[in-house]
């Protein structure tokens, strides 16, 4: 058991949203046809070195950031905040919690200015930033909108070995728990946390970390996912469909999981609910529940379970990872230890497509 | 010209979303039938004076009730606040502007507590409360899905005589615009205004009022409202539909009008904008652009501009009107005097159906 | 009353189904803007004369002909039959009756080898052809989907001063009436006919002919047919769509009307019903319904009624009218002498909207 | 290798349609549950015998009979057919071919008249009926509807082991090839044949048989599959949803597959393509392309392949069955010995996700 993180006194910075990920990638142009041919996402500005990239409603630079770089990574999870002011919160409130904290005036990605840092006390790569440059909203642009339109950033997802410890952190940030996956014996397995009015904007899922689990964009409507699912089985590229579509449990959100040609987890979501009541329930689904994840029963792949993409210091190196030693999700849900099911009275416990694939 | 309200010294009470509207209907019956048989909302609970009625993805009390009276009318625009302490910065922000007040721990509604009425000071009956009942939330009850579910209350729209007066005033409670519709004079004829990150939580619309113009449901997708009409098609119901479906400019919403039993008309809407953001950009509509109010320039129904439903005092009274002195936006956009254009440097301008039908 | 149209004794060809359509259009890159680029039409070839386009599912070299001419027209309804032999039972039907009749065995258009010609006993040009090239069916293209993406034509639609006479030469031509419109003293203001089974391949409007109404394509869902009206929003077209979207009663379609550069009108359709069956039951609606043209009761807007483009005879000249001496469906539906109802037993009787607008 | 099924001199009966099947259950009040709450399919009759039930836009008695017995089993795939005169050409045409005929004059089952039903060359219980009770079309009856309205029977799918014999005869009784699977020796997995101007009206898929694959409704729309899949979880009876929701390469259909509680085979599907014209284009997969059953790559789970329903002979006795000799599909795909192919010219082959799960 890890030690706990201290509550700063220190009041934190007030975040708005999740608002954009900085990933490393190895091969830009390839990247580049992805996040671009294939799901259509806009070009606000591009060099040599990186490709910033917007989805159709986005007024702001950018909500993805793709750099050339040697090693697949995650080199920022980049939140907005209210004020100016905020900056010097966050300062404050992770100089308290002994974290390594660096600010620059002219920010650390084009279209973005004063920005602030940190490898935080889950050894993510936080920013958080209020300056940045107006771009035009494409909302009313029918013109240039694709069968499978991403409208929105959504929501980070971060691997992490603790989730508890995680969530008290998130907590401390100012972040509320919407929903969360548990067990009988009171493991938790994964939470789901927002500041925005919508079921997340990032989530903490047990595992080693820590590591990037998946960003996520939505769409409108379900159709638009489906839309993509076709068209990369047009381009002969439906191997990077990892998992769905279908229906989240969690969130109620409709779902899709691609895999990057790094390999960096994309989910395209759309239509969970609001969220922004102060008293907002908390929904807890158990563990063993096979309509947790999907709400059809359909199979989680295992790589969805133990793939998940390195972060990076703030020198640009690989962060080490910590083990998780609390019971793991797949384990306990699939294969020979564990069991699912779908009602939970049943005296025939087991997963819905067994061992048979 | 009205005088302008002043700015109370008073911190406003923390508005987190409208949340619900109580409305007096003259045929009880009549109303539930509409609400509940056509619309599908939800029954929390019902006695022979009213009907509480909720969306699906609601977890409060209600977000509609019918109330049983002899003048079809709104008794309340109610407003959620994030904490028991804005009840009394409800009552310090409104006594301040010599507003009528009311507080009642016991509620007005069944379902809520502790609650503080007002005669605003544009004559409207809005109400502030924290305190209210859980009820199921039915997000993920699928059996009980409608296809033309209605899952969020999304929000109110006032009629007004001087916008922006009505604006300053909403500002100096919190709320932020997020577009209008002006001319090339400086006449304002409409503003829409949030607190949570949609493009509004109410809107003020030019015209002799108090009254009020529609509380608004959101589907999940665009199908859902042609559902509605189909349904209304199918009850021999379609004269409830008043205007649409379209797309709107102002919003980007899909949206549907329809007129209850009473006259009372009810918005459908799905798909608007993210507007969380401190510096979210307003959006600025010309009052002769065809496209504003319908994207598709499909023709606003003189019905849609002149009804609207009276609002009463606290003692049930029906509120006086006062008449709009600026222009209206019907005899800007539409008839003699009036124009509108597709394509602002079109040398005609004309509306697009003209005055064929 | 005009004289009765012989069954001749000849059998008729066998037609398959509504295959293309001929336009004359009078600025060739207008047309070419309209059909390809907003619309987005398949281009299969094309030249300094022409454009030869085709919708998604197609396999056959065109569903669309524009050809540049002085006058805006259409020059052929062409129907695929099901064996070469049909041409020679065209060349034997069209000839007892009197017609004038020509066949090329070098085809009319592009990638249409063998083909009849007539000037049919309405005053329209039917081409008749079995031989055509095949091209690639997109089918599975989803890389060149468009959110509004076309994927078959649907059937044509022409105006004929008597419709009875109209319909009974085209049965005695093999057509099944699906759907009719009659008043209670037996007039027939429209009737819809098919070869394939859904609700028609063509239809007779009661109007001053020969005239073409319009000619449709089909897209798969009606969120298609939305975002071709968010698209012409967003291109400032928007006074392209003349009537919709909407769910017709007749036939159950939801459809759209455009108008092209030429006033050409063009409907987009999706989802009526299979009709196939020999004992297919036959809807005859009244005209006074008001849900029979839009299920939602929404206006037929007055040029709907009106406007209708000319056909050529075979020598390239515009066909005379002949003017209709029934009652025009307009004049008992709408207007001072006319009315509509939404249930057939109300006292009030009305058109919803009125002279308002 | 079996012995090729000879082409009978008698002209096959006119095949209209599949049009219903008749199911046998074990436990009718399970099966009415499955057919009628969950799917909602519209019962016309029932007793305590069978329960007859229709899609929305059919108008003949049933589409589907749901019949108590002692074996779950399929009693009849049943055809309509053009003209009563048909049904002595289907005596004729199975009599030439040494199969087993009856003839009722009474019909099978209630709302049928004049029936013939044979033991076919395969195996299967066919049946050709023309007279037939009509009922309700409910396509306007907007107020029924369900979020997953079933709209039309569209297919059966049967196993059989030898394809090409199959298919053989199945031309000879009319029906057209529009796509198949088959590997580089030749060998056909399935067949797709129609007669309608759809994809199929029925399937032959290579297995031990005869045996019945599924029976298989249409809806509108993409999400009117996705809403059953949602409601099925609700009920928490998603172990009910063996493979789906996902496109298919053939057919290019949307698709799911339920088991009913006797673990008959359900699809439910929508949009494939026109293919009435004569010269249809066939479409050939090759069976390691891994998207041609799920055109994004999505497992088929082998229960898809391995199971099936028993058929009935006319006495109500299981028919035994033949076993595959060919190439299996499962095995050549799947497991140790075959291979799938997102790109065909891949160096790498494999099986999406592997063995893992």
């Amino acid at each position: 058991m890890s030690t706990p993180i201290p509550t700063p006194a220190a009041t934190p910075p007030d975040v708005v949203r999740a608002a954009y990920m900085e990933l490393v990638v190895t091969d830009l142009q390839a990247s580049r046809d992805f996040y671009v041919d294939v799901l259509g996402l806009h070009v606000t500005e591009e060099d040599e070195e990186a490709v910033y990239l917007r989805s159709l409603e986005e007024f702001i630079h950018h909500n993805l950031v793709l750099r050339k770089g040697p090693v697949a990574a995650v080199a920022a999870f980049a939140y907005r905040v209210r004020t100016p002011a905020d900056l010097d919160r966050a300062v404050a409130f992770y100089t308290e919690l002994g974290c390594r904290v660096e600010r620059r005036a002219g920010g650390y990605t084009k279209g973005v200015g004063d920005s602030v840092r940190v490898e935080d006390p889950l050894g993510f790569p936080y920013e958080f930033f209020y300056d940045v440059e107006h771009v035009e909203r494409l909302t009313w642009s029918y013109d240039v909108h694709t069968p499978g339109e991403l409208v929105r950033i959504d929501h980070f997802n971060q691997v992490t070995p603790d989730v508890p410890r995680a969530v008290k952190y998130m907590e401390d940030l100012g972040f509320r728990v919407t929903e969360d996956i548990q067990d009988e014996a009171g493991t938790t397995y994964a939470a789901w946390m927002r500041r925005k009015p919508t079921v997340h904007d990032t989530a903490m899922t047990g595992g080693d970390g820590p590591r990037m689990h998946h960003v996520a964009f939505s769409t409108h409507e379900k159709h638009n996912i489906i839309a993509i699912c076709d068209k990369l089985g047009a381009l002969r590229r439906s191997d990077a469909i990892e998992r769905g579509p279908g229906r989240h449990g969690v969130s109620n959100a409709f779902y899709l999981y691609l895999r990057d040609p790094d390999g960096h987890r994309v989910e395209i979501y759309t239509q969970d609910y609001y969220t922004g009541d102060p008293d907002n329930p908390v929904v807890t689904w158990d563990v063993h529940d096979n309509q947790r994840r999907d709400w059809w029963g359909n199979p989680v792949v295992p790589s969805w379970y133990t793939d998940a993409s390195p972060v990076l210091d703030l020198d640009g190196n690989v962060q080490p990872l910590t083990a998780r030693t609390d019971d793991s999700e797949m384990a306990v849900t699939i294969g020979a230890d564990g069991f699912s099911y779908t009602r939970k009275d049943d005296t025939e416990h087991g997963f819905k497509l067994g061992a048979q694939l």
